[in-house]
């Protein structure tokens, strides 16, 4: 059965690191018999411009048909000036709310070959190895009532709404238990359950699956002490599991503790096995059209696809194989070049990997 | 005119390191003719235990009376399993809305003598010296409706309200903009303004207040990359200002970059100079008893105490070069010993201090 693929650029550096998936999907067509067909869509700025809209019905009804899709990266600054509805990322959030891809994944990992582009002190992050699984279809990004309205005393208030169901809750806790038994066993939730009542049945609900997993060892943490903990000794985690929001925080700082932004991949999952799968970097207006844009979490992405919607384990594993080789053989892209390493440009970088599988 | 100053130990190494600060306000007392006079109160666990609520009427009497407060910490395990309003976090939250405190000030800055203690490279985070201006009498921490509840279909959903009037931000938003006017002249507003129509009235509410302020250069953030960019390069912010919530989060994250936290201090303002002071760490449970407690944060609260709300800067002053003035000269308490280091006791790091006065 011919795997379909729906590969959506989006803006600035998107198409060029998407290209560089392109190459890959193509090699492993071609010599290891991946049987994949591409169809290409546009979402985010570059669909705003083209079709008046960030996620066009026709986008959405190619990946309603496909077996996963590849995102590389929406926005910029020419589209910050839209209505609320019309901007790039809200492109982003309503793929994610149509198709119902509320498990997203986002690996943590440090690179060996890298660790010298971390912040931290590598004594602190060396080995780092952490699950992030961010609620990404509920909480507060899509609760009602919402917006902004006229007191009664006439001053302007903007409100949103937090709500999460014990089913929404229990849904991505199993996705996270799973992974925990899957890894080494060690499952953090995060909340903020001493102030929020959300976050009291949130923990409630966690604390409920706990018995039918005894591999995995459940854990429960106030946000901001995870935010501290991240910091201070992140190797302490495996798996976390949180809301929407406070995901959002934390596997942005959980990915910038690697310093190797640039090489980080993410899932989004239905209930299904599809799934939409980003690098977890941006657009990156500045470096677009210049070479410079790293494809390797965008590979790394490509990966994840083949192994969680492709069921295509071992050529994921091929590919995590490549990416590595090309690391350890030096060639770096210009955010992972240290001051005078010579820099490999983003098709030369997809072009050693091709090589490399 | 004499100062009444409100002390509030709490619990568990609250207690000893507010005995360091009684020592201190004595000695500036004694030494330096300040007027002041303390009084203790039960708040947290310890009015939980002693009157049955962790923020007893008697309590918020005398801090109603006080020109400050000062506050050791609250909370600890042996509470843990209470309803809701009577956790020693309740009194904390109930004393900041019964007073008005709204506005969080909580400086992370790094000690020169410390920097070793961090977790960051130390070229990533020497000379860091950041003011996080966090709301705390607003938004989701207070914002109704709130609760849990059954869905139609059966299921139960906790829910929050996350709310912000114009005339909240625009009150937080001036005390940030004096702050960057006092300090670097840098205005970081962090917010969530892509997905939440709160963020979005606040982004708005803040840009308006620029113009009056013309030495301030104000910029905006996302709290997804404000949590990587205080990981990736905290020194390019100078004062932020964000909601309670976010304030939480980024303010525990920054504490932490610094290594340092036993050493820093807050202040929750309200609109007439009253001011509650604490040490950003917590009740530290597992060191109780031992004289294991940094008292330096308390004290460096003191501090702030005399500058804010006593209107004392040249005592504050003293007690801030007393402070640097001890670490200067090698000691420290267990958290700063690096292995090897002798580690002067609670009690004794109080006398130094009051030594070098
Ligand atoms: C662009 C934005 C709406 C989005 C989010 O907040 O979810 C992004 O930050 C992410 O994490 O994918
Ligand atoms: C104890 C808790 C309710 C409190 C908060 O979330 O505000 C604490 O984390 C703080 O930052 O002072």
């Amino acid at each position: 059965m011919t795997h379909r693929v729906l590969m959506l650029p989006g803006d600035h550096i998107g198409p060029e690191i998407v290209a560089e998936a392109d190459k890959v999907l193509r090699c492993l067509a071609d010599a290891f018999g991946l049987a994949v067909e591409l169809e290409y869509a546009n979402l985010g700025g570059c669909a705003v411009d083209a079709e008046g809209t960030p996620l066009p019905a026709s986008t959405l009804g190619l990946a309603r048909q496909a077996d996963a899709a590849l995102l590389g990266a929406v926005g910029g600054p020419e589209w910050d000036g839209l209505a609320r509805e019309r901007r790039p990322e809200r492109g982003l959030l309503a793929i994610r709310a149509e198709l119902g891809l509320f498990a997203n994944l986002r690996p943590a990992i440090l690179f060996p070959e890298l660790a010298g582009a971390s912040s931290l002190r590598p004594e602190v992050v060396s080995g780092l190895d952490i699950l992030i699984v961010r609620e990404l279809t509920g909480g507060i990004y899509f609760g009602d009532p919402r917006g902004i309205r006229e007191r009664t005393d006439g001053v302007r208030e903007g409100f949103n709404t937090l709500v999460y169901g014990a089913d929404e809750i229990a849904r991505i806790g199993q996705v996270a238990f799973a992974a925990a038994e899957r890894r080494g066993g060690q499952l953090c939730s995060v909340d903020k359950a001493n102030v929020l009542e959300s976050s009291e049945l949130w923990r409630e609900v966690m604390t409920g699956l706990a018995p039918s997993h005894p591999g995995v060892e459940l854990s429960h943490m106030y946000v901001d002490n995870a935010a501290m903990q991240l910091v201070r000794a992140p190797r302490q985690f495996d798996v976390m599991v949180t809301g929407n929001l406070f995901g959002d925080i934390l596997s942005d700082c959980a990915a910038m503790l690697t310093g190797s932004i640039g090489m980080l991949p993410s899932a989004s999952l239905d209930e299904q096995g599809f799934g939409l799968y980003e690098p977890v970097h941006g657009s990156a207006p500045d470096i677009a059209g210049q070479g410079k844009a790293n494809p390797l979490a965008t590979l790394l992405s490509v990966a994840m696809m083949l192994r969680h919607s492709l069921d295509e384990g071992d050529l994921a594993d091929r590919v995590e194989r490549a990416v590595a080789r090309v690391l350890a053989s030096g060639l770096r892209t210009a955010d992972l070049a240290a001051p005078g390493d010579s820099v490999t440009p983003t098709a030369a970088m997809g072009d050693a990997v091709v090589e490399a599988l």
